[in-house]
Formats: C-alpha cells, sequence, structure tokens
C-alpha cells in the first residue's frame, strides 16, 4: 500500500479526468506525439515544496518514470529542478497541467503554514499552528497535507474526527457545561471533546465538565492571556488545551502565541494563500 | 433539468461526504439537533455574490428549503443577508461548512476578476479578459463559473475545447506553420486552433497558416503593440483574435489591456485570489 | 441532511442493486405487480430493536412510505410489528431481503452488545463495551451503530479515528516510550494516542510518555489487576484509560469488568452473533 | 482476467478504504514504516479455509508480493501458516485488517457449511445444502463463495438468477397453478422456474403446470416425506427438484435430508456464524 | 421500487452526464430558457415503440412531468404523439437527444425482433426468438429488454446467467459428454445448463450428459431435422431445448422455425438494426 | 498517459463488468481453465478495421498480452487475423465478448463513413463528412472515434462543445439574428457558433450577426445551391462554414457534395448501420 490512500488515488483519476477529459485534441492535432520524452518540474519561486508525493502518484496512474529531485518540506529558490519525469510526449503533456496545479496550491499553502509557524515559534516553542475545515470542497486531503509538511497540524478532517461544540450548538442545548456533559456522555472514549467559550466563567464551566480542548475564537490576545492566568490559578490549565482562532494572520500571530495558548488555528492557511510558481519544460528524448 | 449539470451534483454530494463522512459527531452528541431551524448567509466582506446556485443546490441534496435573497453578480456590503434556510438544525449544520467554502471561494474569484475586468474595460470597452487551466483540481467548473459571474470568459474546461499550440508541442513538431496546420487538417471543423508564438514571424506564419487565435505569451506591451500595428498592416488582423498571458495583474493589466489585444488570460484569477468573507447563524424558529 | 450520512445512502443503493441487479424476474412474471399494498416488518425473536433508520432510509430510495411503530434500542417480543411499509408490491418485494438483511443483523449485534454491557455494568457500573475493527467489509458503519445501539462504543471507525500503537509497531520502532513520544510529536492535538503493552513496566513508561490509553491485550483479568493497582500507586492511574481486549466473551466479561479496567473491547460483538429472526408480511390493499 | 471478477475488485477497494479513509495515523506517526517486512497469516482454530483469493487480490491491490501456503477448501490446524505477503511494513499493516476481516468470515462460513454438508450427506449422500439471500449487504459474494468451498450450493445471487415465487407472490395473483404458467409463459428459457407450496396438491398443481423446483418451506420432515411420496406414486417425481427450507440447523438436517428432497437450504449458512480466528504477524526482513 | 433497477437509473445519469458535460451551451447562450415549456415525442417511422419507460425515468431524472400518450409493443404509425413533457424549456432541451437516442434505438430493435417473430412463428407458433450478447457494450439492458418487447427472448444478460459451453470450451476440456458432465457437477441447481454440438452423436452426448439446452451453432435447417427427429426417435427429444443460431435472417428464419427447433438465437437483432425516427417539438407554454 | 482517457478506461472496465457480473459461469464449471492459452481475432468481413486501441486496452486490463497484426482505418479482407492475445483460457474468454462488441461496431461505422466519404469526396474532394449526437448512449466516444477513423468529423461529443441554435432555440429566443448576437456575447470567445436557417434571408442574417457556422437542415441540394451561390454574390460566404444535415444517406450524399456545402453531417452514420463480422478463436498453447 503506498500512499495516497485509496480513495485519494481515485480523487487524481478524477482530477486528469476533468482535465483531459474525452482527450486531448492538441496532441492528438500533433500527430499524438507518441515519441519518448523527458520532463522537468522547476520551481520559479522561492516557496517550501510540497505535491511530491502527489505528482509520483499522477505519474504512475499515467506509466510515466519519475525521479525525484528535491524533498517535501524544504525551501528551495527560483530554477530548482524538483522532478524528472520520462514518456511518450503526449503522456507527460497529459498530466503536466494538474501536476502544477496540484504542486503550486501546495507548495504555497505549506510556504504560508511555515511562515506563520515560524513567526509564532519564535516567541513560543511549543505552539501549534493548526488549520481549519476551510478548505477547496474536494481537495482537503491536499490542502491538509501541505499544511503539514509546512509545520502546521491539519486539525479536523471530517465532522467525525473530534467533537467541536460551536455557539451555535451551545445556544441550540443551553449551557457550555450541559454542552460538554452530553459530548462526555455520548461520543466514544477515542474521541477528545472541544468547546468553544466566549468568557473565563464558560472556561472554567467547560473544564470542569471535562472538555479536552478550549477554543477561544474571535477574543483578543489580551482576553485570552486572562483565561489562561485564571485557569493556571485555579489549577486546571494543564486539564486542557487553549486554542485561539479567528481572522488570525502573519501581523497579530506573534500577540496570539505569546498569549499562553497551546493551539492557533487559522482558516486562511487554506483559503487565502497565492500559489507557488512552478513549470514543467519539456523536450524530446 | 436545473443547473448544476448532473456530474456537478455528483461533486457537491462528494463534497458533503468528504466534510461529514461517518457523521457529524458533534451533533449527535448535542441529541441529533432534529427542532426545526432557520439559517442566514450572511456576507462579511465587500464582495461580488458567486457561489447561490451551489448553496442551492446543496440545500436541495440536504432537503434544505431555500430563499435567495442577494444575487450573483452584484456587489453587496459586509452585513448583506444572502441566503435564507430552513431545516433541521442538524441539517443546517451538516452543510454549513460545505456551503460557506464554496460561497467564500466563488465570490473571492469573481471580485477579483470583476476588479481585473474593470481595469481593462477603462482603458479598451471590448477586451476580454479570460481564466486558465490553472484551477484547483476537482474545483474547476466552480472556479470558472466564478471567473464568469465576475464578467471573465471561462476559456477551456478541458483539453478537449479547443486546439491550443504552445511552445512545447511547436518545439515537438517543427515550427509554427506546421503546428497549425496539422491541426487545421485533423482537428473538427466546429473547434478553434490558437497557437502561441513569440515573434511577429511566427504570428503572420500562424495567421496565413489559419489559425483563428494567436496567444503572445510572457510578451511585453510594447512588443504586443507591435505585431498588432503589423498585423494590421499585413491586412490579416480581423482574422485573428489575439490573446496576452503571462503573469499579468492588477498593475500590468492595464497597459496589456490597450497594447491591440482582443484577450487578456491570466492564471491569478483562480490560483491566487483571497477568499470572500461569509458566515451563517442559526437559530432555533 | 437526514442521517444516514451521504456514503451510507450510496451504501444502501449499492446493497438494492446487489440483489435487484438487471430486476426481479418473479415480479415481472407475476405481471409486474404494480398494485398498492402494504408490508408489516414483524420481529420473531426476542431483539433489542436496531436498523429502522436504515429501513427508513431504503423506503425513501424506493418511493415506499413508511411508519415506524417500535423503537431502535428496545427489547422487543416475537410477533411485534416494527414497521409498516406503503407502496406497490413489487416496490415492496423489491427492498424486502435487503431490509430483513440489515434489520436482522444489526438487532443481532445490538442485542449480543446489550447483554454483554448489561453483564459487565453489574460489577462495574461506569465501564464501557467497545467494538473493534474486525467487522464485516463495506457493512463497517451499520454493524457499529448497532454496537452503539446496544449500548456499547463504536471505537474506531477507520486508521484515521485514533493512534492505536500494537505490538508489531514496536517491534518495528522499538519500545513503548519510544513508540508513543513519536505518536504525540506528530499526530494532531486533536487525536487520542493509545498504546498496547504487555507489562506494568511497559505501561508506566507508556503513561509517562504521554498515552491518552492503555490497551491490554491477552492479558488475564489478575495481572490487569495488578498494573491497574500499580498505576494507582504510582500516582498515574487518573492520567489514562485502561482498555482490556482478547477473546472476552460473556462469561468472562465480569471478571475483566471488576478489574479496575475503564474498557473492555470485544470483537465477537460485530464477528460472531446470531441474526435476529424478522419476516415481512406482505397483502394487497 | 483473473478472479475475482471486476466488480469485486472495486469492492475489494472500497474495503480498503472503508479502513484506510484519510490514511493509517499509526503508521504516520511511526516514521511511515516504510521498510521492507514479512508478514505470515496463521491459523488459530479448526476451520475450512476460504478467502485466500481475495488475499491475493488485496496484496496485488496493494503492491504487496504473495504466496500461498494452503489451499481453499482444506481443514487446517491453529497454528497453521496460510500465507505469507512481502512488502513494506505500511503496506502490511494496510491491508491487514481487511484481509483478516475477509479470511474469517469466508472461512467460518465454509466450515458452518461443510459440517452441515457433512451431516447432511452421510444420511443422503447426494443431497444438495444451499445458501439463500440472506446475506451480509455488500458481502453476498464473499458469502455465497465460501458457501461453494465448503460444499455448499450458492443459490440465488441477486433477484434475477431463477424465478422463485413465494407466499407472498401466490397471494398476489392467485394459485399456484397460475403463478407457474405466468411464470413459464414470460421468463426466458434460460431460467428455472422455483415455485414455494403448502401442500400436496399445490405440489402437483406445480409440477403440472411445469416448475422445474418445488420449494417446501417451514413444513416438517414427515410433511415432506409424504409430498414426496406422492409424487413418486404420480410419476412426477423426476420432472422437479424438491427443496426444503425454514430454521433448519445442526440438529435438524439429518431428518430433512432423509426426508426425500433433493435440496436443503438454510439462511443460518450466512447470517448465523462464527468467524474462525486468523491472525497476521509482521516482522523487518 | 420503480423499474428500471437502481444500476441502470445510474447508467441513465451517466447518459445525461456524458451530453450535458459541463452544461449546455446553446442554453445558456439563449439566456438560460427557464420559462416553462411543453415537448412532444412524435414518432417519424411505422414502429414497434419502445423506450417509454427510460424516457419516463429520464424525465423524473430531470424533475420534467410527463404523459404517456401510446405504450410500449404497440406498432405506431408516423405522426403519432408518443409522450407529453411539461417542464422549462432548458430541461426539455437537456434530456431531448438522450431520451431520442433511446426510443429510437429501442424501438428499431423491438420491431426488427417483431418482424423476425412474425415470420417464425406463421410456420411454428412456438418457436422462441432470442437475443445474444452481441449488444453494445453498457447498453445491454436497453437492448435486451427492446427484444422483449418486440416478443423476442433476452437471453442471457451475463456470463452467470447460464452455462454454456462453445467449441472453445469443449476444445479446451475434451468431449462434449466430458464438458456437460462437468457443468452439471459443478453448477448451482438453480442453474441451467446449455451446450454447443456439431453433430448428432455429439447431440446425444450432451442429452445423455444432462444438458438442458443443445445449441445447432451454424447448422443448416436440414441437418438440424435431422438432428431433431434422431432425438425423438431415441425418445429423449423432451428432455432438451434444442437451439438454432448462426447468422439467421428475415430469409432464412422460416426454414430454421420450421426444422424442429424450439429456440432461434439471432445477434443481428442488437447489432445490425436500423433506427427508428422519433423527434421532439418543444414550445413554450 | 496512454490512450484512451481515464474516463473511457473506467467504461471499459463497466463493459467487462456488464457482460462478467458475478462471474463467468461456463468457464468455472470447466474447472477455471487456467492454462495458458492464444487468442486470434478474425475478421469475417470486408471492412475498414477500427477499435484496436479499445482492444488493447481492454488486453491490458484484463493482464493479457497483445499484438496488433492489422491496422485501425485500413480494408481488410475476410480472415484477416487483426490482433493476438495471449493469456489464461479464462482470461481470453473472459474478454472475448467485449472486445468483439466493440470492435464490430466500430468497424462498421468505419465502413459506412468510409463509404459515405469516398462518395462525397469524388464530386467534392474539400467536403467533410460528420456525425451527430445521435449515438448509443453510453457508447459515443467510440461512436465518434470510429466516424474520425472511416475519415470523417466528430462534430460535437456534448452540448459544451459548441453552440448550435436550432429552430427550437429561435421559436424561442426570437429571430436568428438575435439568437446569433446572443450566442456571440455570451459564449467564450474559445468557442463556434453555429445557428440552424431555414432561408437565404436567414442565412445572410445568421452571418451579419457573426456565426462561425450556418446549418441547413432539411433542405434539399437545389435550396442550397441557391443559398450558396447568394452568400458568395454578398461576398460573405467565405467568413462561415455551410453545413447540410437531414436524412442524407449513400443516395443522396453526392447531389449534397456538389451543392457547395463545406459539411455534410448524417446521423445514420452512428444510428443506423450494420456490425461489421469478427471472431475470436483460442485455442491452448
Amino acid at each position: 500500500m503506498r500512499e495516497p490512500p485509496p480513495h485519494i488515488i481515485e480523487s487524481l483519476k478524477r482530477f486528469l479526468d476533468e482535465d483531459v477529459r474525452s482527450g486531448d485534441l492538441t496532441t492528438k492535432a500533433m500527430g499524438e506525439l507518441a515519441a519518448p520524452a523527458v520532463a522537468t518540474i522547476f520551481s520559479r519561486s522561492n516557496t517550501i515544496l510540497a505535491g511530491i508525493e502527489e505528482v509520483v502518484a499522477l505519474a504512475e496512474i499515467a506509466g510515466v518514470k519519475h525521479e525525484v529531485l528535491a524533498f517535501e518540506g524544504n525551501w528551495i529558490e527560483p530554477g530548482t529542478a524538483v522532478m524528472r519525469l520520462n514518456g511518450t510526449a503526449r503522456s507527460l503533456l497529459a498530466i503536466e497541467r494538474v501536476c502544477l496545479n496540484i504542486i503550486q496550491r501546495m507548495s504555497g499553502i505549506a510556504s504560508k503554514t511555515y511562515n506563520l509557524v515560524q513567526i509564532a515559534k519564535k516567541v513560543n516553542a511549543s505552539v501549534i499552528v493548526a488549520a481549519t475545515r476551510k478548505t477547496t470542497p474536494g481537495f482537503r486531503y491536499f490542502e491538509k497535507r501541505a499544511v503539514q509538511i509546512g509545520g502546521g497540524d491539519p486539525h479536523r478532517y471530517a465532522l467525525d474526527d473530534m467533537v467541536l461544540i460551536k455557539n451555535n450548538h451551545i445556544a441550540l442545548v443551553g449551557t457550555v457545561g450541559q454542552a460538554v456533559r452530553m459530548a462526555k456522555e455520548s461520543v466514544s472514549y477515542t474521541k477528545k471533546v472541544s468547546c468553544e467559550v466566549r468568557s473565563l466563567a464558560e472556561a472554567l464551566e467547560a473544564v470542569s465538565a471535562g472538555a479536552d480542548i478550549i477554543l477561544l475564537d474571535n477574543l483578543g490576545p489580551k482576553d485570552i492571556e486572562e483565561i489562561h492566568a485564571a485557569l493556571v490559578d485555579s489549577g486546571t490549565r494543564d486539564r486542557v488545551l487553549l486554542e485561539a482562532s479567528g481572522g488570525i494572520d502573519e501581523q497579530t500571530i506573534k500577540e496570539y502565541a505569546s498569549s499562553g495558548v497551546d493551539v492557533i488555528s487559522c482558516g486562511a492557511l487554506t483559503h487565502s494563500y497565492d500559489s507557488s510558481n512552478f513549470n514543467m519544460s519539456i523536450s524530446l528524448r
């Protein structure tokens, strides 16, 4: 069993199908281009590299030989050759766009994550920077993996990964304490329970009801610092993880990282990033 | 037959499956939340609105009633209610994230497109701003549609939409003229043939071989202006469309728009944009 | 969004397809049987009832009206009518076998689980009885849900639900402590880490490395009791959950339940159970 | 074309996907475990062996080399090595559970079938023991194949395999004779027609209408013996196969086997059996 | 459960997807055409009507109302209105081509079958005219159903419907007798066994080995007559069905029908027929 | 990336699944037939050969070795060996029918196309003979490709390939001119616009509105000649392609080809053709 997992292999096949559909008109028009060719993928940005595993899988789906020249998670400079592919010219042209579309996005996300993690770790070496479920539909696996390559935490892949009680839920069932207790009673012991709180009182309520993680959404660093301190005072700080979220970016993450939290989650990692630039040059062998 | 088309309905179902997987643990932990509830989707950005058709389709898949309050293609302000949804609380929670993930991305792309189109049209009212195939794998339909909502041209959905001869192809088969002639001879008469050129000589070669569109990739506005002028002089300008591409952005598009081209294509429309911000508030009825 | 989740609806459609394939020859031979008919599903066993949600979903897929007469999780006696279905005779015949095959298995599992839970809770009211991944391929969702209806814990649905370090893993990476530390460092903070141990020494090693759950596989109740006691003595007992497993059945569960463990997991819940007996009577309206 | 057939290969991939989902967290946490390893599947029960063909197919899907050490249909003792697999440690871990879940169930069913067949054949060497459609949804192919490995007859895979007129159908169309005649007139000549009867009169009616098989459901061995004798007397016994069914088990099958029937069908073969026990040991090469 | 069966509904959706793909450009270009419209499907040929059930299913998939005006299996004249559909103009345009493509082919096949059946039945009222597996890949269900509507027998849908021993098989295993005996011993009692023979000797061998059907492929009517007569003489004729095949057409079927056979199978029913002509007129309501 | 494209590989797998379903009963009955064998596909018709690429793909799916002995697009005589396949006997039997069903249909269509093209080109060497969307649902790719092998133009694969304004559309939006202008304004510049017209006036209207192609449906050759001449006179003839359609066959195509049109489209190419005859002989190696 190779990575990626089986359903992701199916996704990659669908991605090729989306791009190729009934066939590459241009390749056919050029006489099928069945001659053996070699392609090199070059970076054209300063970037963390991510998406190599996916390009390898695409190459195998297409019957194209591959050689990895640079490694996921490394910073690379413009002009770096990252992979070499050998196959018929038409095979290489058929996967070119999907390979680049994946590697560009994943490297863009990994780079953004890396930058945020670096800023945060400078002030708090043990802080975790995490993604959210604000991912492109159908592309979540790839975006979460890119976050991990950049040094971030993927957070939940799906709604069955953890209980995460938000304000919407609390409003529907009553209080923070009640919500956490309902969760602890009904959910599998293999799962963690996280709960959003808006105040110190709610934080204490959540802790005493048994929450594993407390989510502080849209609170300022000062407020979070106070809650952290109060939990320390109450002797319950080490029973929960504290997570901050809400529009945190390159400018504000430093303050949050030094507020006492364990985790900072950040939707922009996957919803607002610039793709890194890569290209593929193809020539006959 | 409603829009979206059948295979896009399947994509939307897969998007829900990606997020819900074996079930929403939190909803179950809160006691299933089967009570009737109402949800409103609000904009939190200044943005062109896009993705309403998709939210409608998701609501229908989930058995949720829907009312559209604002229209695709309009600029809306923060705080604008764009849709109202009626269903059980758990139904609304189950589609919340996928709805927002789509509407945020599509609105972000539509807004970026709209801005570029506005800038370009100020100097050349008839110029077309087009997307590329640099889209998120599996999400191309949605990104192309967002470009159209923003006033752009979707360009090719797949490799079978048009012949587009690039430098890679020309290198493989010989000359621009040869490549275009091969294409004109073998491709269906229902299809257009576009050809990338690097010089005036190649442009003239492409035109005389019968190309419908000439792609000027990574040329500066000045070079393009010269090619345009030379084609006018040769009396062949009205036989082709001229398309510029290559890293064109909000800063440079004005110059390109006034260089004589008919079309400006721009990968950043879909590979480097910020999501617009939307949220969904849910309350019991 | 109704339960079951989207991919389970697809499973249910596949189940119907498996049974109906190119069409029901007998129904066609009887003249299509399009007359309106009513069907009642009766229990023929003493059993906990499970699978009603699935029959409801199958009825909706088939366009059959449904009325629930008895509730999941209740003990019912032979002769109890549990659902009434209204549709054409052929619709009812087309879903009959799949409905019964699901309800019989799920009720069988729920009953077996209920019995084990009752025995265990008599000696330890807070003990959890959990399933394993020893489920029928393709039918795991249904078997796990049946365990929950019977009062059990579903445990992991898939390999991404929790880290569970087994002896095979420990042998591959070195020691218990090393394995747990590797897991704690690399896995998302949203996930728990469980580790199998074979001795008190390993148990202490796992606890101090930060394991959330300690799995005591194929140890006798006496050995478990000793480990439990030693953890109490060391002041670390409340930092982990203790789970026993390995061939535990109706005869031995009592001893394990009183050994100090928090969880007893039991593969036989899903791999060796008798189906409960149900039938469907159909008559013209 | 290898066995299993194409759609079963798809089922096996879905089974892996069900278990692996977004990836094996534990394997990743242990550092990917890409080292070459060897796994051996051992029996831990006295059992008929079944499911080897499926494990071979899973190994090929996962790119794992395989060597078969024991054969389907043979009785094996605890401790018997049945297959050896060579691949990366992570590949072996990724297919371990699905392999065991299949081989345990199929061997359990084959063993139960074998036992029933042995008992029945002692008193009637030519009697056929057959399965029913009371199979686990989505897993029918595997369960039917296990029945065959155990020496049983698979009976119908789906509703299009044969006409089987049950009491429900007869009630809807009138009489046994009418139902059989309708079937003989409308169904393809490539198909057999079976009909359930409740009395000698109905049996004679079915035979004279041309039924190929007569199903005697929930009749006692004595009643069946009488019907058999009466058919012999009427000179029509050799024009049909007689099949008994209805709660027949290890205790009662002997009597049924000597009642004159050709076939005994038994739902418990697939709905109420104990899995055989197998395990997989994995070590680095 | 409506006909068609579940997997055929999936096929119909795929057919729409094949035609609509990323959307109907023309409909969009005409301003979406969301106005309510009515469509009528007219025959433009003299034809047996078939495919109505499929058009009904397509209409339901597309949310279009439908009224059936003429019935499957009837001869209709040019100009006959066969169905009326009500929906938005774009819905009707979206399903138009797929509806017509199905109804034209199925009616063409039904008509060809009807003609052959009429010719054959004039000389032998009980003879069966059957299709083969020479169907269009992916479209077999529809072609087989059309044969049935035309009065023919569908024969095998797939390789698991019946044992059919052909010359290729006999060559591989030895003799006709051996092949039939192997089949009778190993195949389920629910299945028939057919065997191809090339001579009277082989026919007698097949009968005495227990074949249910004897296939006389590429033999002339005279040879068949002799085999039929010899079987009558030997007192075994009523133990088997005799089936003739091999390039039988409108010219030669009469002779075959009077040669004593029970069944004539004919590949041309599905591989070489003319589509009937139908069109759809659409107007605003 | 080999041809066929990814989704066509999926179609081919579905075709095998349609034929094999739960397994080949006859092969199993003959003892699995795992011995190595060789198969040769022979033509039994005079025909253009098409479908070899598909047989190659099927052989690869089934793990069968293949050697191509004759080439697509060539005329071959009865008795010509076109492919040799090496695999187990059962592999060859498992793909036999699907291979032949594809090759027979594609060769039949290619031959019919070739004949029509030859007739048309005799009187007009540059005329294009094109297919339509009147294809067998689910089999369009193969039928279009066969048309191309026979020298024809595939025309639209789907509704998103080109704008084609038909009378139905014109009736819904007003006039030809209005319809064409709407299309030119809204559709991507990468797409052509075709418009059906019924008169010279409409033809001129379409040209001046910017149509790329004018479709003359159900007009006689004389009428077409007049429109052609009038367009020449008006100096606009070289701005559009003229396409004739409507029941054109082997008898009438000559007249149409000499009427001045550029394209003749013909539904019968794919809806009413005779399959060419091929067979496969299999023997043990």
